[in-house]
């Protein structure tokens, strides 16, 4: 692996100094702590603080959803590393204005742990914080078992929402509310074709036999549900899609919200080639698509692969989504017509 | 290289339903010709037609750019080739308002043989087309030689520019001046750290030795100015603006604005690590950087490796830029803050 880099071991230091320099109408860092990212727009009015973090290498994911009307402050972590119970400290109290702080993030054992670190020590200020906890990944967990099921792409479904609800007043009970049902209304299943190496390792975390992709790959490699021949985008379409409809399950007459984010090395044309497939099934199945995102939405370095999201929507949930966003990963005009097809 | 595709052989016609479906809020087809894409708003008020045209692969160019104050139709060629004669004369037809078209697109041996023939054709039916041919690729011949450079990343300015300038009134000169301007004053670098392959072909069209990088490569693996040992982040950053700043050549003083593009298969992490060392030399330089883009704007299917843009700015470039826009590959507020720095 070719990387333009410096050090390995400050890949996320450097990283935060580009991303900060270049997003200066959007995002700046904490005072005193580097390791948290917070929005312009975090104070902009008196609003519940929406806070998330997790592990670089993630790119625009997590910083890059940090704006306005969507995440407020961002504690960032070492590549695919939770950051720090402190960071996530920071984070919440740079954003708390008296109406309390939800902290909507993935469901990993180290992130749960210096979140609960992180709110008991907000708790002690007198910063009541509340959790959403994201756990789309399908592939993960049974459904009897959808407390241990991890967080993957879905989360950005979780911070459109949960960042639009506080937008519109919305109170901490609120917002988690929403957040909670967006991510519960949510599926995510995952492929890998190619590993992905951290900077200072030097090597892949593991390894896909050409011809052959991993169904169900989490976003650090971790293994999926099988290992299978690797088929054209119709067929792996079909098996991704199947899985998340039938998880849920997603019912005729459903209007849903779809994302489909490359890992990393994966071309934007071969996105697409399987969005217009994913479009189709949903459709046979009754599905109707209100908006969609395709893009590198949610990276594992230069994983190649890519990830299928599908959430369903009330009118609550349409009406957050739709809601003007300003950030790194998604920009939304306010009154921007619906994805409606001709 | 595993691929999520059907037919080899149309890859383009499976993303370009997938693109249309996807983004059908800001685009549509033509109804006669499916290689051209049609801006939603390319007829919402009357105005000089801005169309391009190029070869696929390069998601989201060029169809991203199509959109509401940039480009109003794109000619849509196969995978690294250029589009046919037709498709830019129906893209023209499609966007003529009785004001004229004016074509911006990049100088390749293809394309200016088609859009000339094109211009011909619109020309009988009596339809005004004048051109701007980008050559913003500093490596792809000497300063002595500019007309035989090559067009690449610095082409999303001149379509910026070009698209503001119509959507402002400006005539057909007027539009055309300014984006000849906007890429006369655009100077573009990239290197390769890895090949890519096009899919109908099944083998990668270079070869790059692990540990070195092909400095000055182009967007179809067109050889560079040399062959190099791999640096870091600091080293390739400035040979890189070095290059770039000594061509036009800028100067101390000097706006400007910045385009990083990832070549497909580049983390995003190391883009704005990047970043970070671009911005310091032009700081360095006593260039002031405006505006900047980092992310997969302009890509070579998987390719790993990176292009730089660096557009001169003067107060009319100035305000083009920062016009709203809403395209798939860029969308900005109106009344955008600038990314001035803290």
């Amino acid at each position: 692996m070719q990387r333009i880099i410096n050090e390995p071991d400050y890949v996320v230091e450097d990283m935060l100094k580009g991303f900060l320099k270049c997003h200066a109408d959007i995002v700046h860092a904490d005072e005193s702590n580097p390791r948290v990212v917070i929005s312009n727009f975090a104070k902009s009015k008196k609003k519940v603080g929406i806070v998330t973090g997790g592990g670089s290498g993630h790119e625009p994911a997590f910083i890059g959803y940090c704006g306005k009307n969507m995440v407020d402050a961002v504690a960032v972590g070492e590549i695919f590393s939770s950051p720090t119970a402190k960071s996530f400290y920071d984070a919440i109290c740079a954003v708390d204005q008296g109406m309390g702080v939800a902290c909507l993030y993935g469901n990993y054992a180290g992130d749960n742990m210096n979140v609960k670190m992180a709110r008991e020590l907000a708790e002690d200020d007198g910063i009541t914080v509340k959790t959403a906890v994201a756990n789309d990944d399908a592939a993960s967990a049974s459904t009897e078992e959808l407390n241990k099921r991890r967080g993957v792409a879905g989360e950005i479904f979780m911070w459109k929402i949960g960042g639009a609800k506080s937008e519109q007043g919305g109170t901490l009970d609120e917002v988690i509310s929403a957040a909670q049902k967006a991510i519960r209304w949510t599926r995510s299943i995952g492929i890998g074709l190619s590993p992905c190496t951290i900077p200072a390792n030097g090597k892949p975390n593991f390894h896909i036999e050409e011809g052959t992709m991993e169904f169900g790959i989490g976003h650090h490699g971790e293994p999926g549900v099988k290992i299978e021949k690797m088929g054209n985008a119709k067929t792996i379409a079909a098996e991704m899609t199947n899985m998340v409809i039938q998880d849920l399950p997603f019912a005729d007459g459903d209007e849903a919200a779809v994302l489909i984010s490359g890992l990393g090395a994966t071309p934007v044309m071969e996105q697409y080639i399987f969005y217009n497939e994913v479009e189709q099934l949903l459709k046979d199945n009754g599905i109707h698509i209100y908006r969609s995102y395709v893009g590198n939405y949610f990276t594992s370095l230069e994983m190649n692969g890519l990830t299928l999201s599908v959430m369903k929507l009330d009118e609550e949930l349409k009406e957050c989504l739709d809601k003007e966003a300003r950030t790194v990963g998604i920009t939304q005009f306010k009154g921007e017509q619906r994805n409606e097809l001709r």
